[in-house]
């Protein structure tokens, strides 16, 4: 753990109750501790305690942990409440994780388990959607109500915002990195064909790269670095994906008709390489429709922290 | 005008005020008359008086006649409101009718119109939302409230239904119709390419129909006969047609994860040679995405006037 006098760090929360935040991701699990001023003060990361059908368990056991140390590191910050986040199908409203690819639990009731272990009011929501949740409360798309948060990373996700409220749909809405944009394409690891994600997603980009090419681990950076340097196959790879990301948000534009698409994750790094040409393909794709503009997330790799401590206070509001 | 004796129907629409309810389409105009039991007593069905610039004054003078002539033939009926659909890009918070491919009209204020002309506490709105309505309150999505009502006849449109509440994002949401489903695909009316309703329409399957075999206006009703006799002109179009369909569902389910998605319109009167194929097209395209059912509309070709209806009897509501 960093030592607390370094991890003083201003944030856009603003004032409101202390929280403890928990981000437990595929590859690693942050934690952090927010005072009543909103100022992250605490701020823990580490790989993610994967074991096996014990997943949840360990997660557990580390979140005891860290609130364990943010007690003796802090003493005077009281948290009122807690908030974990997590990948998968979540049923946000019961605050139940129903399943995960990478984390390997099965319908488990992380808020009541919180609040068993931690004995705070709790709530265990997805973390896309929290970190959507952060964008269009603190973020990119404060200024609209129909908006959607697309997380480009790893894989491809969304949160849903209409009528400037979030949309779940029991923990299903927003898996539009599992829209089908090519029935004849690839197979994806969640057993369709096509899906967007095995070819928009930073990780595809990378790993289509890689089985070209056969060369050592580029990520989806080093590919964008060769699209730069003319290198063919990078730019077969990264159009393709512009392509399939631009045809999901104009399907979205004709479907939900949001008024902007804040884009975050790691691909959302590349920044104008990435926007420039995807709001082109975009226009090219639309007549008549309302045109979404296309935004870079604000809130940085902090976002679902910040989601969590939101949701945090929003449980202890309830108290 | 049917005689006043013969038109008298049962409706699903139950007690409330009397109201009189216009639908104004690309080929008919049908106008309604409920009284207070929630019977249809009136109705008319006309040409819609299309008039190039003037269309829209044409519509409101034969509106203004219908109900002249509902006030003579049935003095005791005091409708409390009235309320007009019309499809296209319409406005129904501000009650505007933004533009109409077919019906060459541009920002017309046809609910202040409706009230200056008739007196009456107004609605106007979107034929397939208002349609939509009708089968979520009164008929097939009833008892869901994340729902999808998909009307496929001469183009494709939805309404669509999120928490339980319609979202209309200003009038450019739910045209699903014109989501791409092909950016190599064919030229749609709407200027963008390979839209949904190019392949999936009613008057899509019709029109490839004729182009590919020089027949004489065949409608879809006659192309499916010829899937049946083993027509393999008729047989190819068709699955085309049902592909795109399951496509378009697929990638609802996973971004918006309806429980429902209820199918109306002319191509809905297929009945299971529509539902069957298409439930098991959209179920092999998904994995772990939550599974719409896929359900018939129930309140046939005046589902649009009993929207119209419960909308006239809202406007009401207000005085």
């Amino acid at each position: 753990m960093s030592d607390p006098a370094t991890v003083v760090s201003a944030s856009p929360l603003g004032a409101g109750a202390a929280v403890l935040a928990f981000d437990v991701g595929g590859t690693d699990m942050k934690s952090a501790l927010f005072d009543t001023t909103g100022a992250m003060i605490g701020l823990d990361r580490t790989a993610t305690p994967v074991s096996g059908a014990g997943t949840a368990d360990v997660v557990l056991a580390h979140v005891e942990d860290v609130a364990a140390r943010f007690r003796h590191d802090f003493p005077d910050v009281h948290p009122a409440a807690v908030a974990l986040i997590a990948p998968g199908i979540v049923d946000d409203e019961r605050g139940i994780a129903v399943r995960a690819a990478n984390l390997a639990w099965d319908r488990v009731p992380f808020r009541d388990l919180l609040t068993e272990r931690l004995g705070l009011p709790a709530s265990f929501s997805h973390d896309v959607r929290a970190a959507g949740d952060a964008e269009f409360r603190l973020g990119a798309a404060r200024p609209y109500r129909d908006v959607v948060v697309l997380v480009i990373g790893t894989g491809v996700a969304a949160a849903l915002f209409v009528n400037g409220r979030a949309h779940s749909g029991s923990g299903y809405a927003g898996e539009i990195g599992h829209s089908v944009i090519d029935p004849r394409g690839e197979l994806c690891a969640c057993g369709a064909r096509g899906c967007l994600e095995t070819v928009a997603s930073a990780g595809a980009i990378a790993r289509r790269y890689r089985a070209e090419t056969s060369t050592h681990m580029p990520g989806a950076k080093e590919v964008l670095q060769r699209v730069r340097q003319g290198d063919p196959v990078a730019s077969r790879i990264w159009d393709a994906a512009l392509d399939a990301l631009a045809l999901s948000i104009s399907q979205l534009a004709a479907v939900l008709a949001p008024d902007a698409v804040v884009i975050g994750g790691g691909l959302a790094q590349a920044g104008d390489a990435l926007f420039l040409p995807l709001q082109e393909r975009v226009d090219g794709l639309l007549s008549f429709h309302r045109r979404p503009v296309l935004l870079p997330a604000l809130l940085g790799e902090n976002a679902g922290l910040l989601g969590a401590a939101l949701r945090a206070r929003g449980a202890a509001d309830l108290q």
